[in-house]
């Protein structure tokens, strides 16, 4: 692990890239789709959230991440933060790996990672030479397991955190961009002879302004509706829980894991996982407006996953089946709020978390 | 991690497994040969050796070994023994997935390891629960840092192991075959006249035989010349050093390192590697008949790997660039031990492991 330097460093490009949605807005990227037992089209789990502004989040990171990461397209350089949700190998894995490749890049960066108690004693065991010897400044936000409030209050966004119940502890995260202003009619701004200056700055921050001639300009007047941010909430391993719903209120993306199909319910629940149906009531009851859904056992095959997914979209209409590297936009959409209130408290009885 | 059973698992069949040398002796799939960062066509280190009756055993194993593992078509059924180089990430990472992996089907099987001290109380500590509550029976051989002599002494095989010299302690193994006894000629014994029975078993066994008629028969009259082992030597991470000279005595597939290009010996030693030249240079000493190179630095593409390996070849003759998931064969020549005793004491200075 010591034969590198900054300057040696030929990343090759991936053959296979994916198409980045980049300029729309934040998106997401499974990585990897199974649940504990990778096969070969679907890795274990971990999920890329690229923001806006191009920083880029990981959600988990079982083995083979930095891998799927290299061709996913994303640049390493750009990994900011990190968040774990439980201390199951199949998930934690391949975090080491990515970071110490990162620390052979030899870059100066820096990463915040949330998880659970115990994760950075692993960093340091693995590869402390790594973190002690690169420009890589790795910050350790380990958490209490029935730890549930704002990890993360940026001027741009909010994370998130709730416990979920698995078989140990375990924990959802939730993104939630900030609104931006509305978008600046400068033709409207002619049409009523608003002159360039600090006028129409004042009317993009929300003032109304006077004219010279005596009419009150409005900022509506001149400045579209406030656009809501994506908000996207994580939720795995996990039984069908108010953690989850929580997490996933009004989200415009919810990634839940459905470990099994419908019909497996009370082995779900023995085991701390969900079936495909729970991912979909958890996502009908918060109000969510697309479930991604994940962490697929491998006895089912890609017809199977299908199947299972027609028969829940009785439950929630809009589901999406995650793929190993294929991005999915978090769209943010006014109108769902809308439904949240109305369901968000129905819905049948749900695990506590932790 | 715990979403399964037995009966559960389901084994994708890979798309393009290689064809396999099976029934042709043992063999070696290489199934990372990139150094410390994975590239999208090499893998972190890990080799495959499959013996003649089937049973597989590993060589390190570094993230994304068992997948490699799937992609191979050997089966993880068959896993028998475990061989550590060194506690580098790189090396060692993805084995907690791939015995978890195996841990999960559920069907009783033994597995021993032999590596670094500490080694097992990383697997109790990411995967605990697995090994405690699957019928796999996983027994750990931690060896000191400056041990070197047999780890292993069975009927048909003998394991030996000594230090190399890398910047933390790191070793190699030498797997050695006893010879088989030479084919039995039935067409000649026809010919000789020599019944069916307990005769023939004699001369198989190497013990001559009087027939009726009063004449004798040697064993070599019908019995070919004893088959000779297949002997394959693993090296890596290691400066050129005399422990790998050691283990390659003889070998007829020498798999060793080699980092970098011949013309960066200064760097290599700084850090603990061998460059292709250094490699060349084990072989010959040894009196190795094949090197298998590997561990290349991701600063040199295909390209640049054929080029500094022929200039290598200058050196020694016979070497054969691993690529991930491409078997090769270890096969016995008897003429490969004629060289030794002429070369192997000559050389250039070597390094001392540990």
């Amino acid at each position: 692990m010591s034969e590198h330097d900054a300057s040696e460093l030929r990343e090759e490009s991936p053959s296979e890239a994916p198409r980045l949605p980049h300029g729309q807005g934040a998106f997401v990227i499974p990585l990897g789709t199974s649940s504990a037992i990778p096969t070969l089209t679907r890795g274990l789990a971990a999920t890329l959230l690229a923001r806006r502004d191009g920083q880029v989040f990981l959600f988990d990171g079982g083995e083979g991440t930095q891998l799927r990461f290299l061709q996913s397209g994303l640049s390493y350089g750009k990994l900011r933060r990190i968040f774990v949700t439980h201390l199951h190998l199949d998930h934690y894995g391949g975090l080491f790996g990515l970071v110490a490749r990162i620390c052979m890049g030899n870059t100066p960066q820096e990463i915040d990672l949330y998880g659970p108690q115990g994760i950075e004693g692993f960093f340091y065991q693995h590869i402390g030479n790594s973190l002690r010897n690169a420009p890589i400044v790795m910050r350790f936000h380990e958490l209490d397991s029935d730890f549930a409030g704002v990890i993360l209050d940026e001027e741009e966004f909010t994370v998130s955190t709730a416990p979920l119940s698995h078989v140990i502890p375990s924990r959802g995260y939730r993104y939630e961009e900030k609104p931006r202003p509305g978008v600046f009619d400068g033709a409207k701004a002619d049409a009523l002879g608003i002159p360039f200056g600090p006028e129409r700055g004042k009317l993009l921050r929300g003032e109304a302004i006077q004219l010279p001639d005596g009419r009150a300009v409005e900022p509506q007047d001149v400045v579209g509706p406030e656009r809501p941010g994506a908000i996207f909430a994580y939720c795995t391993d996990t039984r069908r829980c108010k953690g989850a719903v929580h997490l996933a209120r009004g989200a415009h993306l919810l990634q839940h894991e459905a470990t099994y199909d419908g019909s497996l319910g009370a082995l779900a629940k023995k085991r701390g996982h969900s079936t495909i149906d729970h991912a979909a009531q958890v996502a009908a009851q918060a109000g969510a407006h697309t479930l991604l859904a994940f962490h697929f056992s491998t006895r089912y095959d890609e017809r199977a996953i299908r199947e299972m997914v027609k028969k829940a979209r009785a439950i929630h209409p809009r589901i999406v089946i995650a793929r190993d590297l294929k991005p999915v936009p978090i769209l943010p959409r006014p109108e769902v709020g809308d439904t949240v209130a109305a369901s968000a408290e129905a819905g049948p009885d749900l695990e506590s978390g932790v």
